[in-house]
C-alpha cells in the first residue's frame, strides 16, 4: 500500500519548490498538500488562535488539488491533521521545498522548520526541506532526495520528539550526504534607517551571517562545501547542564 | 553603577504586565522599554524582513517613556539593540510580565520567550518571565521575584547561548522555587468548525493541554504545585543521540 504523505511550506501553496515536491512524492506515495495561501517565511513557530482560519482547494496540477490555509505553516499542519485528515494515518510530513537555506540560528526562525516540527509535535514523522538559495530554478536534485529521505524515514523511523532538518546546495555538483549539528554561525544583523516621504523614519533590517563553523559536522559549513545536510532536531529546550549548575543559585 | 536593563513583552506595550515589571525594575535599574505596540501572542519567533518597521515614543508614566514597535516582540529587542542601544551596554534583558503561562511545548510559540531567546542570541543575559493566568489581575509577586532573579543573574551570569524561564503561579500561597526542566505536557488541540453569515466554513483553535508531567522537576507540574518554575533552556536543537545513531542510516 501506498505510504501518505502531508506536504507543507512556508513559501505558500503557489511556490515553485512545493510543485517539484509534490509532483516527484506523488511518484510514490498518496500526498496531501495543506499549505498558506500567501509567502510567510521568517513566521517562526506562529499559530493562529485568536482569529478564525480559512481554507479552499486550489488546482496546483490539472489532476491534482491543494488546500491553501490562510495561516502559518504551523496552522497548516494542525488544520490539516485535524480536520482533513482526521480520521487517517499519516506516514509522513515533508516541508519544502523551501528557497533559502535554513541552517544554524535561522532554524528558530524558519516557518519551513516550524511546520515540520507541528508534524512532530502531532506524532507524524517530519522532515524539512530547504534549497540553499532564493534564484537557483532547478529543484530535481532537491526533489530526488526527498524521495530518498523520505523513503528512509518510512523505513527507520524516527525517535517520538525528532526531526530532521535537510538542507540541499543549489549546485549540480554535490559531493555527499553529511549528518550535521546544527552551526552556531549567527547573524551580523543591523537596521538601515530611512525616511519616507512624509519625513517619518523607518527601519529595515539587514546583515549577513557571520559563519564560524569551521568543519562539515555543521549545517552551515556542509552545504557551502556541497554536501547536502541532515540535521536531526528536537524542541526539548532545556540546558540540562546549566539544570545542575542552577542547583547552587540561591533563589 | 546602576545596570541598564531592556524590558520588552509580547502582550505590547500597554499590557499590566509590562507596565508592573516596569515600575518595580525602574527602583534599582536604568530602564529601555521596546515593547510590540499591538498584541502579540503565540508568534513565535517571527522576525520582520520584508517589510521596514517603525517605532514611536509612547507615555507609559507620568515620567517615563517607552517605545512601541510595529513588530513582533524579537523585532522590538532586535531594533533597540541595533538602534536605540547601540552605544550602550546592556546588563540584561526581561521579557514580560506576559499573562498566560509559557511551559512544555508552549515555549516553542510563546512570543514573550522569543524576545528573550533575541536578546540571547545578541549576547545579552535574558529572562522571560510569565504570570500563570489570563485573569489574575495582581502583578505584585511576579514583579518581585523579576527583581530577585535578575539580580541573581546580574552576579552569577549567564551562559553564553543560555535563558532564564520563568513562571510564577498566580497565586499569593507560593510555596517556594525549582529549577525546572521544559515539561513533556503538549496540547490535546482540535478546531472548531463554524459557518459564516454568508454560508462559509471557518475553522478555531482550540483545546486544552494534556498534562503528563507528574513531579515537579518539570515546569507544568511546578507551576500547578504552586511553584515558582525557573527553567534554563537554549536554541541548540541539535538532538545529538539521534546525530550519532543516524551515522548507520545509508543515505
Amino acid at each position: 500500500m501506498k505510504p501518505t504523505i502531508l506536504i507543507c511550506n512556508d513559501d505558500g501553496i503557489e511556490a515553485d519548490g512545493i510543485k517539484a515536491l509534490t509532483k516527484e512524492i506523488r511518484k510514490f506515495a498518496e500526498v496531501i498538500v495543506a499549505a498558506p495561501h500567501t509567502q510567510q517565511s521568517a513566521v517562526g513557530h506562529s499559530i493562529t488562535m485568536a482569529n478564525p482560519i480559512r481554507m479552499k482547494e486550489v488546482m496546483m496540477f490539472k489532476d491534482f488539488y491543494g488546500y491553501a490555509i490562510e495561516g502559518t505553516p504551523a496552522d497548516s499542519v494542525k488544520l490539516a491533521v485535524h480536520t482533513l485528515l482526521k480520521d487517517r494515518k499519516i506516514d509522513l510530513l515533508i516541508s519544502g521545498i523551501n528557497q533559502g537555506s535554513n541552517t544554524a540560528i535561522n532554524i528558530i526562525y524558519s516557518g519551513t522548520v516550524s511546520a515540520a516540527t507541528e508534524g512532530t509535535i502531532l506524532g507524524i514523522p517530519s522532515i524539512a526541506i530547504s534549497l540553499t538559495s532564493y534564484t537557483y530554478p532547478d529543484f530535481t536534485i532537491a526533489a530526488k532526495f526527498a524521495t530518498k529521505i523520505s523513503k528512509a524515514v518510512l523505513k527507520n523511523g524516527l525517535p517520538r520528539g525528532t526531526l530532521l532538518n535537510v538542507n540541499i546546495p543549489a549546485t549540480k555538483n554535490i559531493k555527499g550526504v553529511v549528518i550535521t549539528k546544527q552551526g552556531k554561525s549567527s547573524w551580523d544583523d543591523t537596521y538601515e534607517i530611512r525616511v519616507d516621504p512624509g519625513n517619518r523614519k523607518y527601519y529595515w533590517l539587514t546583515g549577513s551571517m557571520l559563519k564560524i563553523d569551521k568543519t562539515i559536522e555543521y549545517d552551515v559549513k556542509a552545504i557551502d562545501e556541497n554536501y547536502i545536510s541532515v540535521t536531526p532536531i528536537h524542541y526539548d529546550l532545556t540546558d540540562y547542564k546549566m539544570y545542575d549548575d542552577m542547583k547552587k543559585w540561591k533563589l
